[in-house]
């Protein structure tokens, strides 16, 4: 093995918010069960967003006071605001994720607020999740494109990236939202982030794979020194209303493309499959991930071969 | 525009052999004057193999007397042998496609030949078709990984591609037969064969996208230099028996991904999605390409939107 990276797995908070089947709280113990049995290190296990927003995580509280007992996992949720902090505080949340957007258009559709506002409140997050002593993630979405503006001026990331950096987080998660990123962009950009003084320890990808640039993307980043990646079960998330609307990275296209370069992920593939399997029964729908897809086709030969 | 690259389209040879439908003759012609119309500039058509032994391509012959008439695209056929070449040239073929595997096992189970004996029967045929002034490239399978032996030696590739060219190949094509390559042994292998002194510009890359890694490993190949790359309409191919057996890297993927770094292919990517929707009519199956999907999903979106 030359080297290792760290995978955050995603599934159960961006992968579940918009599937339109609600999976009940023992499922997804289960999925958390099966996560952890893995071997990954970093879990995002919900969000303290108003449950009406999102009724798929109206379990958050439910959840954080049932995950698996283990010092190898740092369960992660994510906060939108102030009190999403104080719900995930009192069921005693010791890792969160805030965000905010790139695109002045995006954040406003998604928060209704602008950028600015969204970054005056992100201070009074940092300070108690701080004064807490949380691990605190920044994710900054459509850093490589949005859907409603097109590109993104890279500036606006490095100010965020600054911003919530300087506020305390301990990392900031770059996110391709809706998955326009491309390679050579991920370059320039890690490039740009570096320049201006952030070390890429500090930095994790969060790719989708909306077009199929999301390996390409994260071997871009490894490339320059990123060693952190996001991904979800099978690919799970997007938009699964609409046909062909990719999710986040396969985590399993993640563990298999390192697994072959002999970098340790410290995640057993085919437990991460198996994941995926019970994650497809539980949403009732196939998922799209190639390593997945790839996994579920051997099974169905075999099962067919020993019928 | 930043350089450009050249993109062998495969759909028809590739991507059909082991699909359990057989297209019919006007369809295909149909789905060739959308490759045309998209930009492809080298199309492989067909491959003279006996009928008996791939009954989807049994139209060889008729399809070669009826191509679509243009001097911008190179028609290409796999010539299994010399009878198969002869068969081409009845009909007028320019350009043809040879094939061996750089694993042993793999070539024995593919024609019932050693390694050496392939070789030995390539000579004639790359004889005639030199007399004959075709265009010639050669196919070395399983380059990447052998799903019966694992690991291939690079130097069995790197004797195939020599012996193909001093033969008299314009190029050699290294396929990735079953999607196991990853970028850091893409850019191993591309590496050793410019060492043993062959130019990249003799070298194509051939893609499977089972694993997830295609658009990762043309990435790889391209930042060393490499040009060409082959990949067929919504990834068609690979063995669709199975579910989740994916096929060929799907070349709207190649397509965006180039666009998107402002390196010309020439082809239209918006046409060549609308060839993988007449496609996916004409197989009765949806297909697997990622940017396939996403572009079919954002069509059926319009479709509900304006309903």
């Amino acid at each position: 093995m030359s080297g290792s990276v760290r995978l955050y797995e995603v599934s159960l908070r961006d992968g579940l918010q918009n599937e339109p089947v609600v999976v009940p709280l023992e499922q997804k113990l289960s999925i958390l069960n099966g996560l952890v049995s893995a071997g990954f290190t970093d879990i995002e296990v919900t969000s303290f967003v108003r449950p009406r927003w999102v009724p798929q995580l109206a379990d958050a509280s439910a959840l954080m006071s049932q995950l698996p007992k283990t010092d190898d996992v740092r369960y992660w949720a994510l906060v939108p605001n102030q009190r999403g902090l104080e719900r995930g505080l009192e069921v005693g949340v010791q890792n969160v994720a805030t965000f905010l957007s790139a695109s002045e258009t995006h954040n406003l559709k998604n928060v209704n607020r602008t950028i600015k506002e969204s970054v005056a409140g992100l201070q009074s997050v940092l300070q108690t999740a701080t004064a807490e002593g949380l691990g605190i993630r920044g994710y900054i979405s459509c850093v490589f494109g949005c859907p409603y503006e097109g590109d993104v001026d890279v500036e606006k990331t490095i100010d965020l990236a600054h911003a919530v950096l300087d506020g305390g987080a301990d990392e900031v998660a770059l996110g391709d939202t809706t998955g326009m990123g491309h390679p050579e962009q991920v370059k320039r950009v890690l490039m740009r982030i570096v320049d201006s003084g952030i070390s890429l320890d500090k930095i994790a990808l969060h790719f989708h794979d909306t077009r199929g640039t999301a390996l390409a993307n994260v071997y871009a980043a490894w490339q320059l020194g990123a060693r952190s990646f996001d991904g979800s079960i099978s690919g799970v998330g997007g938009c699964p209303y609409a046909a062909g609307a990719a999710g986040n990275a396969c985590i399993q296209d993640l563990i298999h493309l390192f697994d072959r370069m002999e970098i340790s992920s410290g995640v057993d593939l085919e437990r991460a499959c198996h994941v995926g399997a019970h994650l497809e029964g539980a949403l009732g729908r196939s998922l799209p991930g190639r390593y997945h897809q790839y996994w579920q086709g051997s099974r169905d030969r075999k099962a067919v071969k020993s019928a």
